[in-house]
C-alpha cells in the first residue's frame, strides 16, 4: 500500500504540480514513513541512555556532537560538518542540599540555578523575605532585603491554555530575580519552580548574571515553596539554609552540528530544521531538546527514505548552548551573514516532543493568513493545522537580524505536561511518547516539504 | 480578575443574548473555573484509590454508585436518583498463568477476555496455530484447527492518526475470535494485546459469547505475542499452557446514576453528558471511564459554581456496565422512551481523559458543517475545535433508536496514549494529568453551553 500510493504520489507531483491532492498524498507518504519506519524513537533512546545529560563543556555534549555527526553521516545525507563555536563552561558540583530552620526543621528539595555561584563551604544561612514580583523589591528597599535570603514565589497562572504563556509570565523570578535582589543587598535567592505541578521537583534553568550582583540562587520544588511559605507565615524569623559548588569554568571549544540534503534546483536557498543539542545537567534532556534534535534529523532521513529530492537546500542544526548561553545560535546565524547564505526559513522543535498541534510563525499576520488559505487543510487530518503567529525557537531568533527575510518557525506540540519535567530529574526517555514523536517529525517534514516546493509566495 | 469578566460576562448574556461576544467570555469563565477551581482531579482520585476497580456486580460497583450519588448530593444538584438496572457478573478468579511450553519454556503474561470461560483446574495444554485475520480460519479449516489454540496476532496498524481507527480494524480478533475459533474445533484461544504499545501488560476486554462455542479466550501482552510467534517460526509444534478461572455468576442488581440541574425555560427538553461507573478490574479503571465520569459531573458542577442557570435540564448520567454488556445504556434509553423523555443532546466522554481535540458528532455532514461554522472560532483558543463526524459512544447509542432527532456526540481527547493503557494493569490514577482532565471538562461544559443555547437550529 506505501509503495502503491508513493508511486501515484510521485506521478502527481510530475504530471501535475500545481495540483494540491498530490501534496496531500505526498504528506501521507511522509508521515507513513514516520510512523511505520520511524528512527526517532531509536535515537532519541540512544542519545538518552548511552550519551545521557549534555551541559554545554561537558565531556556528554562533546560526545553527543560526534554521535549527531557519525548519525547523520551514515543516514548518507549530502554534507555533515560541524560549526566551531566557544562554549560556557558551569558546573553543578556536589548535589545540593536545603534546610528550612525553624521551631521544627525540614530538608527541602533543590537545585542550583545555571550559571549561578556556589555557596562557601559551611553553605549560606540567612533569614528569608518572600516576594512574590520583581517590583516588591523597590517597595521593600534595601533595608528590608539587606542581609537576607530573597524567596521568590510566584505561582504558575493555571488560566492560559498555553503552559508556555505561564511559563513566560513567571519567569522574571528565575531571570532577573538573583541579580536585581542583589541590587538591594540580598544575600541569596531561592526560586519557586516554573511549574504547574506540586511535587518535589526542583526546576533548573538558567539566570542571568550581572557584574558585581551575583549571589547563590538556587531553585526549590513546588511542594518545597509551599512549605516554606506556610512556615514564614507562622514563623517569619525562620532561616533557610542551603549549600551548592557549583562554579564557571573557563570557556571550552564545541560545535553546532549541521547535516544537509543539496537542493536540486535551488540548491542555494536554505529551510533549516534544528534543535538544540546540549541540556541541563539533571537528567537525559530527552524532551529539552532531544526530540528536537532527533525530529530535525528524521526530517532528512525520511526525505531520503521515501526518495524525494528536495529543490532547495534542507539542513538538520543542532545547536550548542541553547541552555545557558544561546552561543551556537548566534554563531550560526554570524556564519550564514558573513557567507552570505539566503535561509528560506527556519524550524526549530525545543518545545517538547508531545502530540503536535501545529507551528508557530514569527511572521505578519498577513503571511499567516495567506499560509493558512493555502497549507491549513493539509495539516487537518493530522489535527497539526494551529498555524498562528508565534515564538518561534531561541537558536534561530539571533537569524532574524542576520539573514532579512527569513521566516521563523516554531514547532508547537501540546503544551500541556511539558512544565511537569522540564529542566528537572523527570526529563528522561521515558517520558517521551513514541507515536507523539513520530507525528511531531512527520509534522515538521511536511511543513519543510510544502516550503521547499512553493516558498512563501 | 475572575469574577470582573464573570460580572461582565453575564452582563454581556443578559443585555445582547444574540452577540457572540458574550459566549467567548462565558466560555472563558468555564475554563477558568475548570482550571483554577476544578474538583475533577480529586473526585477521580476517590474514585481510584478510595474505591478502585469496579467491575459490573462487584461490591467495588455497588460502592462506585453509592459515592457517585452522595458526590452530586452534596453539589446539591436539583435531582439526584438511581435507575435500577440487572447487569451481568463475570469474576475473574485467581490471577491467570501461562507458559510456552517449548524447547525453553517461558512464562508469559496472559489476562482472561472478559465474559470468558474457564480452563479445567489443571489448565489447558495444546498446540498453537497463528493467524491473523479470521478469514484464515476457514482457509485452514477444522482439520488444522481442531485441537488446537488458535492464536489471533494481528498488529495495530500504525498508520491511522487516530489510535481508535487502530483498535476498531483489531478488534474482531478479540470480540469474535473465540467463537469463531471455536466453531472450527479450536480449544482455546489466545489474543494478542489490543496496543502500539511493545509492553508486558496485556490488554483484557469483552469477548462475545456465543451459546456452543464458547472455549477459554486469553490476551497476550505484545511482548508476549512476538515471543510466541517467533518460537512458533522454529517450532511450530510447540504447546501453550494456561489456566484461568473466570466464570459467569447469576446477573446482579445495581444502577446508573443520574443528577441533573433543572431547566429554567424547557424543563422537558434533556442535554445528557455522561461516562460510564464500571470498569475492568485490572486496575482503576481511571481513563476508562473513571475521567468521563468525574469530566460529566464536572460539567454540572461549572454551571452552578459560576451560577449559569441553564434553559434546558442538563444531566450527568454515570452507565452502568458498559464495559461487558451495555446494559446501563439500554436501560436508559429504554426509560427515556417509556417516559416520552425529550432529549435533545447526549454527550458522552469514554476516549479518556487526554488533552481535548474537539467533538465527534453521528450526525449528518449538513449539522456538522453548520455547527462548525456556527461554533467552532469559539473552541480554537482551547484547541478543542475538531468539530467533526464520527462515534459517539456506546453507552449512548441506545438512545438513536429510543430518541428519534437526539444529537449523539463523543467527546475527542488526543488518542496517542490511550491504547498504551487501555482495559489494562496500568489504567491508573497516576496517568491522568490534572490539566488535561480540566480541559476536557471545560470543553465539554463549553458544548452544553452552546446547545443550552442555541440548540442545532
Amino acid at each position: 500500500m506505501i509503495k502503491a500510493s508513493l508511486i501515484f504520489g510521485i506521478f502527481l507531483l510530475f504530471i501535475q504540480p500545481a495540483f494540491s491532492q498530490s501534496d496531500s498524498v505526498f504528506i501521507r507518504e511522509i508521515y507513513d514513513q514516520a510512523l511505520v519506519n520511524g528512527q526517532s524513537h531509536s535515537n532519541l533512546k540512544f542519545l538518552c541512555k548511552k550519551i545521557g545529560p549534555r551541559l554545554s563543556g561537558s565531556p556528554n555534549a562533546q560526545r553527543a556532537v560526534y554521535w549527531a555527526e557519525k548519525l547523520m553521516k551514515d543516514y548518507g545525507f549530502d554534507r555533515v560538518f560541524l560549526q566551531p563555536v566557544m562554549v560556557p563552561h558551569w558546573i553543578r558540583g556536589e548535589k545540593e542540599t536545603a534546610r528550612i530552620i525553624s521551631i521544627k526543621s525540614f530538608n527541602v528539595n533543590v537545585t542550583a540555578l545555571g550559571g549561578t555561584i556556589g555557596t562557601s563551604v559551611n553553605g549560606l544561612t540567612a533569614p528569608v523575605i518572600e516576594v512574590h514580583a520583581l517590583d516588591e523589591l523597590k517597595q521593600l528597599g534595601r533595608d528590608r532585603i539587606s542581609g537576607k535570603i530573597v524567596f521568590f514565589n510566584r505561582k504558575f497562572d493555571p488560566k492560559p491554555i498555553e503552559t508556555g504563556d505561564s511559563y513566560s509570565q513567571a519567569i522574571d523570578q528565575r531571570y532577573l530575580g538573583p541579580s536585581e535582589a542583589a541590587k538591594f543587598g540580598a544575600v541569596g535567592v531561592i526560586v519557586r519552580s516554573l511549574t504547574h505541578s506540586l511535587d518535589d521537583y526542583p526546576h533548573t534553568g538558567f539566570t542571568k548574571l550581572t557584574a558585581g550582583f551575583n549571589i547563590p540562587a538556587i531553585a526549590i520544588s513546588t511542594n518545597g515553596a509551599d512549605l516554606l511559605s506556610k512556615e514564614l507565615s507562622v514563623n517569619p524569623s525562620l532561616k533557610f539554609y542551603f549549600k551548592q559548588q557549583c562554579k564557571m569554568l573557563p570557556d571550552v571549544l564545541s560545535y553546532n552540528v549541521i547535516g544537509e540534503i543539496k537542493g536540486s534546483e535551488m540548491p542555494n536557498e536554505i529551510i533549516t530544521v534544528g534543535g538544540h543539542l546540549d541540556s541541563w545537567d539533571l537528567a537525559e534532556g530527552a524532551h529539552d531538546d532531544g526530540t528536537g534534535v532527533v525530529q530535525s534529523i528524521e526530517v532528512l532521513r525520511i526525505f531520503k527514505a521515501i526518495k524525494y529530492k528536495p529543490k532547495k537546500t534542507i539542513r538538520a542544526v543542532l545547536f550548542m548552548n541553547e541552555e545557558n548561553g544561546v552561543r551556537g545560535g548566534n554563531k550560526y546565524a554570524e556564519l550564514a551573514k558573513e557567507n552570505n547564505e539566503k535561509h528560506v526559513a527556519a524550524i526549530e522543535s525545543d518545545e517538547g516532543g508531545f502530540t503536535p498541534r501545529g507551528f508557530n510563525f514569527d511572521a505578519s499576520n498577513t503571511l499567516v493568513s495567506k499560509i493558512n488559505s493555502k497549507w491549513k487543510k493539509l495539516f487537518t487530518p493530522y489535527y497539526a493545522d494551529q498555524l498562528v503567529v508565534g515564538f518561534s525557537g531561541s537558536d534561530i531568533i539571533p537569524l532574524r537580524e542576520a539573514i532579512p527575510g527569513v521566516v521563523l518557525i516554531g514547532f508547537k506540540p501540546d503544551s500541556q505536561r511539558y512544565f511537569d519535567i522540564h529542566h528537572t530529574a523527570n526529563d528522561v526517555f521515558e517520558n517521551v511518547h513514541k507515536r507523539e514523536l513520530e507525528l511531531g517529525a512527520a509534522s515538521i517534514a511536511a511543513l519543510v516539504y510544502l516550503i521547499d516546493r512553493y516558498g512563501f509566495n
